[in-house]
Order: C-alpha cells, then structure tokens, then sequence
C-alpha cells in the first residue's frame, strides 16, 4: 500500500472527490448514517470543509443522493440497439444489480422520499420520471403505445418492480437471475393486458 | 334538526362512537391533524376522554388507523361464489372506492408507514399481508400457484395497484371504471408471465 502523492485539485475536482466518497459510504449506510463524526473518522473531512463546498452537511446529502440518483440512471440506460424485450432484460438486470449493491442507500432514498422530505420526494421523483419516460422514447418497436393508461401502467409497474427488488432483499425466495426475469417479463405482460384504445 | 336524547353508552360502545368518529375523520384529513383541538372543536372530546379511552392522543391515531385498514379489508372482501376473475374485479373496485372516498387517511397511512413510523408501518404490513394472503386462499380456481415467485409477484401487483390509484388520484388520465379494469387485469397477465417451476 503507498499512498498516493498529494496533487493540487481544483475545486470542482476537490468536491466531486468528496461526492464520490459519499456515493460509496451511501451504498452501505443510510442517508442519516453519513454524519459529520462518520465523514470526519473516515476521510478527515471538516464540517468546515463540508460547509466550504456545500453549505453543510444537509446539502452534501443531498448532493449525494442527487449523484446516486444519476449514477443509477446511467447505469440503467438500455442498449440503443436489439431487440426491445432484450433490452429491457438489460435495463432490469442493471436495476436490481444496483440496489443489490447499494441497497442501505437506495432504501433510504426511498424511505426518505416517501416520508415527506420535500428535497429526496424531488430528487426521488425525477429519477423515476427519468427511468419510465426513457421506456416510452427508446421504445422503438412499439411494445408500449404513449397514453394516459399505459403510462399509469409503467408507473405501476416501476412501483412493482421496486417492491420486488427490496422484498427480495429481505427474504430472497428465488434467485438474482430469477427476479430480474420476473420484473423484465412483468412488463410486456401488463402492457398486453391494457385495452387498445379507438 | 333534533338533538338525539342522551343515553348512557357502556365503555365499551362509547370507546366505539369515538373510534367511528376518528374514522370519519381520517377519511378526509392525514393522521397528523387530528389533534386534540380538532376532536375538541368538532365533537367536545376533550384531552382527559381520550387519555381514559385510549391512553393518549397518539394510542387513539394508531386505534383510528387500526379501524380503517380492518374496514379497508372487510370491504375489499371478494365475494365467495362466482368466476376468480369477476371476484377480483369486485374486490379491486371497492379497494379504489375506498382510497378515493378515505384519500387523505389513505395517504397518510401510506407516507407513515412507509416514514419509519413503527406503529403505522405494523398496520400497514399486517393489512397488505391480509390482502395478498386472502388472494392466495381464496383463489379456489388456481389462478396462482403458491410458489415463492408468485408471492413476490403478487406484492409487487400491490405496490403497482397502490401507485396507479395514488398516481390517478394527483393525475386522472382514465376514467375509474378504466382505472379498476386496468388493477384487476394486470394480476392474471402478471400471473401468466411468471415461470412455472419444475
């Protein structure tokens, strides 16, 4: 183990450092867990510093979830080719190896959200909104036609999918590979199942 | 107008009378207003009733919300004679009357229990347990088979029914007739996606 010489980093570089920190402590713990004491053992990282680059402790967990939030959004994208239920075989197995592996975090985010927190209930719903309209622009073979009910649809369905990742969590069941046939299959099934409209 | 003569209730009737009245107020108010004042300003209850009858403001909330998810599961009850298909219809169409008519308690239910709120998350898991186990048992035409894939897939076609009446609540989009048709036909087209073992 050497340590790594100490550069000079700009400020952009200094703050995505600390982001990036937070990504991987938020993977394990949950939101209320990342303290200034935690920071501080952890990483010597001051409340001054924290207030320095993001105002307080407040808005670094907020930026963190802001930046899990899009990692999980990246990391989801679908392949831009194929065939559209193989693509979202990919989308789905991404999903739930995500929240296998942040699950502290992600639970957090969604508790946090769902308790009324007006910042996470933002960030929360934009990811969301982000992963289903993404199901209806990169629909190109037309599984899904774009109306009012076929959106309440997807957004069952992103309900149901997340329901099944953290019940899964809890009490398995079936396998990784399993679950992610369940959610993946889970929407065409539905889609299927709403009346054409005319 | 005639004010209904004064008779004298066992404890047991008048603990009743203040729990129908807290029911009715949950219908169209979250958990948290209904406060002390609100009982004293509406129905005279006041702080030294409630401590006698239920220990305290927050021991009579947890009663109301008690009461509300047991209504919730005697009228979502599917009819014991008749076609699996035409029982679910019923049983999902008095779960989205009852949400639309009891939306602000419902909602309150939801956000606590889902806040980290113990005493709210208990009910909550009790009444969802009930309404998915009663599924299972009542489902005399095999419809579902009682694997561990199909439970994970029944909890997640409640979280998706919870977020379609919650979403169509915020949004409309679909008529309520839609709305129900949409609910009951996606379990039967989730059930048919899901593998059957061995």
């Amino acid at each position: 183990m050497t340590t790594a010489p100490r550069t000079r980093l700009s400020p952009d570089e200094r703050r995505s450092q600390l982001l990036d920190l937070g990504v991987r402590l938020f993977a394990t713990r949950s939101l209320s867990e990342i303290s200034i004491d935690l920071l501080a053992e952890t990483a010597g990282i001051s409340r001054g510093l924290l207030y320095h680059y993001f105002g307080g402790l407040a808005g670094f967990q907020e930026a963190v979830v802001r930046r899990a939030a899009a990692d999980l959004i990246a990391r989801t994208a679908p392949p831009s080719e194929g065939d559209v239920l193989e693509r979202l075989l990919v989308s789905v197995r991404a999903y739930v190896e995500y929240v296998d592996e942040n699950y502290e975090g992600y639970l957090s985010l969604v508790t946090g959200a769902k308790s009324g927190n007006e910042s996470l209930r933002a960030i929360y719903d934009e990811a969301r909104a982000a992963l289903t309209d993404r199901i209806f622009s990169s629909d190109t073979d037309h599984l899904l036609d774009d109306t009012p009910a076929m959106r309440l649809v997807v957004r069952g369905w992103s309900a149901l999918a997340e329901e099944m990742v953290i019940d899964w969590k809890a009490g398995g069941g079936v396998t990784r590979d399993e679950l992610v046939g369940l959610i993946a299959g889970a929407l065409p099934a539905l889609a299927g199942a709403v009346p054409s409209e005319g």
